[in-house]
C-alpha cells in the first residue's frame, strides 16, 4: 500500500483524516474553553482571505459594514417567538458584571436585572435600530453587513464545522417592498454560489430549504449546499427572506410614498468560518490540506537546499531574487504571495510538511539549479514525487498560470466527485438502496446526493430519519410538479436528499 | 456669533459637544444593551481604514492574525494574581447555556459548572495556548495579534471613549530573552506611534507608565498620550512589557539553546475603537467632525445641483467622468475614494451634512460650472463658504495633493495645540495654578500637559488627586534625575501630567 502523509486516510476512518489533517496542517484546535477553537494563523490566513473577496462583493451589491452589540438583552432577544424558540437551547447567557474574592477563589458578583444573551445571530439587535433608524421609504433600502463572532452551545463540537463560538459574517437588509427583499435574498445567494465555485472551488447546490430546515422566523430560507468526500451534504451558505415578521416584532415601520405607515421587509445572510470546514473536506486527501491558490495564505514556498555556508549564501540570493520576480507577478489580480522557508530542518521533514499544509507551489532551489538557472517545482494537485524542472524566467512568467491551473484543476476534480455521487431516485426503495448499500472502493462514501420527488412537508420525515438523510433542498425554479416519493402525494417537487454536517 | 453647525460649541459645553458631533456625523449610538454602542457605517469605515493600515504594520514588524476564544474559564482567568485583581471588577461572565421558558418569558438555564469570563483581554488564553505551543528555543519568538472584541463593564460610558464592549486589536509575544521582549515592546510603541501621527494626524508624546498606571501583571507599560481640544489626555495606545510574570502563571517554558528549561519573556500590545474618539476630539470643530484624508471613508463627495429633468442628465454624466477620473488616481497608495450623493435633498442641506460628517473635499458641480469646463471645490480644513472653482483637469491632477495638503494642515494644527497647551512647573504651586486658573478665550481648556520632575510612586498621589490631575507618563530616555515638585524628594524624573479620558 501506498504510504500517506495523513493517518488514517480517508477511506479507512474519515472523521479522524478530517482532524489529522487540521493538526498536521496547523489550522486550528481545540481550546481550554470547553467547545471553542483556537484558530492559528495558517488557518485564520484563509478566513482573511475569505473575507477579503467576499466583503468586495458585498460593497459592490450596495453593502456597507458596521458593528452591533454581542450581547441582547433577554427582552429583546424574545420578540420574534418561533426566532427565540429555534435559538433558546443553545444561548449564553451573561447575568453577572464582576467577580469576588471567596474562600479558595473567585466567583461571580454583580447580578444583572437582566440577563444578556450572547448573540447566536443578529437579527433582534439589528431590528432594534432599524427600528429607530428607518422612518421613510427614503430610508430604504438599508444594506448592513456585520463581521463579527456568534455563539450557539454545542454539544458534540467538531473544529470548524460545530463549535460553540464561530466566527461569520451576517448581512440584515430591510426594504420598502416584497419583491426588492425577495430580489435582495437571491442576490446574496448567487454571491455566495458564485464565491464558493470560482473562488473555493467548490461546486454548490443553489435550492429552497424545505419547510423544517427553515431558519427560526424566516418565511423562505435559501442555502447553497455542497457534497464532501464521504458523500455528506454541508451547508456553505445561507440567504433569508424574513418577510414581515421581525419587522413587526421590532416595530420596524416606515412611512411609505403614498403616505401610509407600512412594515418593512427584511433579509439575513450569512456564512461562516465554517466554510474553512467544507473546503478542507472538498480538497484535502491523505497527504493532508490542499488549497485553492485563490484562497491560499501562500501561494508559492520557496525551499533552498544547501550544504555548507557558501553553498547558503548564494542558494539564498538565487531564492530572494526569485522570491522578489515572483511578488512583482499577480495572481488574481494582487501580488503573487512567497514565502522563503530556510528554517534549519531536513530538507524532506520541510517538504512534508508544506505538502500536508496545502501550499499550492513548492519551489526547491539548490546549487545544481542554480548552475542550470532553473528550480524544480512540484505542485499539490500532483503526486508528491510529480516535480519538474524550469529555467528560471520561464518559471516567474508561468507561475500565476500554473495557479490558475490548479484552480480550475481543484474545481474540476470537486465537480467530477459530485457528478459521480449524485443519483436520482425513482422510488422509496431505491432510496433507501442508495442511502444504504456499500461501497466498497471507497467506504467512506454514504450515499451522495439524492434528488427526488417529495413533498415540503414534516410528513417525510417518518421516512428519512431512519436513515439519518435529511432533506438539503428543493431545487430552484421548477417547470412542474410529480409525486412524492415517500408518501404518494401528488403536487410533489424535486428536492435534493443526503447525509448532512 | 457665527452661527454653527454643532450646538452647543467646544467653548459652551465640550462633553456634549462631542456626543453632537457623533450624532451629528452618524459615527455611533448607544444601543438597548446598558454601555455598549452600535457602530454605525460612516464611523466602522474609519476603523476599517484604521485597521487596514495598522495591519500592513504588524504584518511587515513580522506578525501573523490568528483568533482565540471570547470566554475564558475561571479557573485560567485567575492564573496570575495581579491581572485577575486588575479586570474583577469589570468582567462580564457567563454563568448558563440555555434558556427555558417560565411563566411569563424566559429565564437563563443549564448553568456551567464553571463560570466563563468574557475577555477584557486575552493574556491568560494565549498564555494557555503558548504553554502548548512553545517547547524550544526553535518556537521563538511567537508573534500573534487578534483583531477583536473584548468586555470592560464600565459604569460611565461614553460612546467611542468608555464602552462595555469595544473592538481592538491585541499582540501578544513570546520571545527568549528579556532584552528582545523589550525591544518588541518598544517597536510596537513606535509603530503605534508612527501610525498616529502619519495616518491619523494625532500627535502623540512616548513615554513609560508611572508605577500606579500600569497594566495589571506587567513589568512596565509603555503608552503614547495624546492631548485633545479640552487639555485632557486620551491614552492612544498601550504596549507592555510583562516579564515572565504571565510565562510563569501559565507555565510557557522552553528547551533554551544551552539545553536548559527557561521562562519565556512575554508583551502584550493594543489599539482600540476608543483611536476614533481621540480623532474626534483632535480634530473636529464646531461645525462637526473633521477626517484626517488617511483614514476618511470617502476622499472626495461629489454634489450634483440641477434644476430639471435636463440639467440632471448633463450634469450626472459630467460627475461621473469626473469620479471615473478621480478613482484613476492614488492617495496614500490608494485609489481616491469618491462617492456621489445624487439623493433628492435641498442642496444646502446637503452640503452641510458632509460638512459635518468630515468629507474632505466637496465638489459642487452645476450647470454654470460644465459651461466652464469647471468644477466649485470645498475643502474641510477651510470655512464652509471658502470654495474655489478648478478647471476640470487641472482638478484631478491636484486631487492628490490637495488631501496631502489638509492632512498635513490637520496635523500642524494639533501640533500647534499642543505647543500652546504644554506646560513646565517647576514647583507645586505652578502645577496647581496651571490646573486650577481660567482660561478666559478657550473655557474648555483644563490645564494642558503638564511636565515637571516627579518620583514614580504612589506618594504622589495625595498631592495630584485633588486636583483631578493624573500622571500620564515618565518622559523616556531621561539623561538626568532632580528633585520632585511634590514629595520633594530627590531621584526625580520627568513626567507628563494631565486631567484624562
Amino acid at each position: 500500500m501506498k504510504k500517506t502523509a495523513i493517518t488514517p486516510t480517508r477511506t479507512e476512518n474519515y472523521p479522524e483524516w478530517y482532524q489529522q489533517v487540521i493538526q498536521a496542517a496547523d489550522l486550528a484546535e481545540s481550546s481550554p474553553t470547553r467547545g471553542c477553537m483556537v484558530i492559528k494563523p495558517w488557518g485564520y490566513a484563509i478566513w482573511e482571505n475569505i473575507q477579503q473577496d467576499l466583503d468586495r462583493r458585498f460593497k459592490e451589491t450596495g453593502h456597507v459594514n458596521a458593528y452591533f452589540p454581542l450581547l441582547t438583552p433577554l427582552s429583546h432577544f424574545e420578540k420574534e417567538a418561533e426566532h427565540v424558540e429555534g435559538f433558546a437551547k443553545e444561548c449564553a447567557v451573561v447575568t453577572h458584571s464582576r467577580l469576588k474574592e471567596v474562600e479558595g477563589g473567585l466567583e461571580p458578583d454583580g447580578k444583572l436585572e437582566e440577563p444578556l444573551v450572547v448573540r447566536p445571530t443578529s437579527e433582534t439587535m439589528f431590528g432594534a435600530m432599524y427600528s429607530k433608524w428607518i422612518q421613510s421609504y427614503r430610508d430604504l433600502p438599508l444594506l448592513i453587513n456585520q463581521w463579527a463572532n456568534v455563539m450557539r452551545w454545542e454539544m458534540r463540537t467538531r473544529l470548524f464545522l460545530r463549535t460553540a463560538e464561530f466566527l461569520w459574517q451576517e448581512g440584515h437588509t430591510a426594504h420598502a417592498t416584497k419583491e426588492e427583499a425577495i430580489s435582495e435574498t437571491k442576490q446574496m445567494l448567487d454571491v455566495y454560489a458564485d464565491f464558493a465555485e470560482s473562488i473555493l472551488a467548490i461546486p454548490v447546490v443553489k435550492g429552497e430549504k424545505p419547510c423544517m430546515e427553515r431558519f427560526p422566523g424566516a418565511v423562505s430560507t435559501y442555502c447553497i449546499e455542497a457534497i464532501m468526500q464521504d458523500g455528506k451534504a454541508l451547508q456553505a451558505g445561507t440567504s433569508h427572506f424574513l418577510g414581515q415578521n421581525f419587522a413587526k416584532a421590532s416595530e420596524i415601520r416606515f412611512l411609505s410614498k403614498e403616505g401610509t405607515q407600512e412594515y418593512a421587509w427584511t433579509t439575513s445572510w450569512g456564512v461562516s468560518t465554517r466554510l474553512i470546514g467544507g473546503l478542507i473536506m472538498t480538497h484535502s486527501d491523505d497527504d493532508g490540506l490542499v488549497i485553492p491558490p485563490k484562497v491560499a495564505p501562500q501561494h508559492i514556498i520557496i525551499l533552498p537546499i544547501y550544504r555548507n555556508n557558501d553553498e547558503r549564501d548564494k542558494v539564498l540570493d538565487y531564492c530572494k531574487r526569485l522570491k522578489e520576480k515572483l511578488q512583482k507577478t499577480q495572481f488574481n489580480n494582487q501580488p503573487i504571495r512567497v514565502q522563503i522557508d530556510d528554517r534549519d530542518l531536513r530538507g524532506g521533514e520541510k517538504t512534508w510538511q508544506w505538502i500536508k499544509k496545502g501550499a499550492p507551489i513548492r519551489v526547491e532551489v539548490g546549487p545544481r539549479d542554480i548552475e542550470k538557472n532553473s528550480v524544480f517545482v512540484g505542485r499539490r494537485d500532483k503526486a508528491p514525487k510529480d516535480k519538474l524542472s524550469y529555467e528560471f524566467d520561464n518559471f516567474t512568467d508561468k507561475a500565476s498560470a500554473i495557479l490558475e491551473e490548479i484552480q480550475n484543476n481543484l474545481f474540476k476534480k470537486a465537480i467530477d466527485f459530485r457528478k459521480n455521487n449524485s443519483h436520482k431516485a425513482d422510488s422509496f426503495d431505491e432510496f433507501k438502496a442508495i442511502f444504504t448499500r456499500n461501497n466498497d472502493k471507497y467506504p467512506q462514501i454514504q450515499g451522495g446526493f439524492v434528488e427526488c420527488f417529495a413533498i415540503d412537508s414534516t410528513e417525510i420525515e417518518e421516512y428519512i430519519k431512519p436513515l439519518k438523510v435529511t432533506a438539503r433542498c428543493i431545487i430552484l425554479d421548477q417547470k412542474e410538479t410529480g409525486k412524492c416519493i415517500f408518501t404518494g402525494k401528488e403536487g410533489a417537487v424535486k428536492m435534493i436528499f443526503a447525509k448532512s454536517y
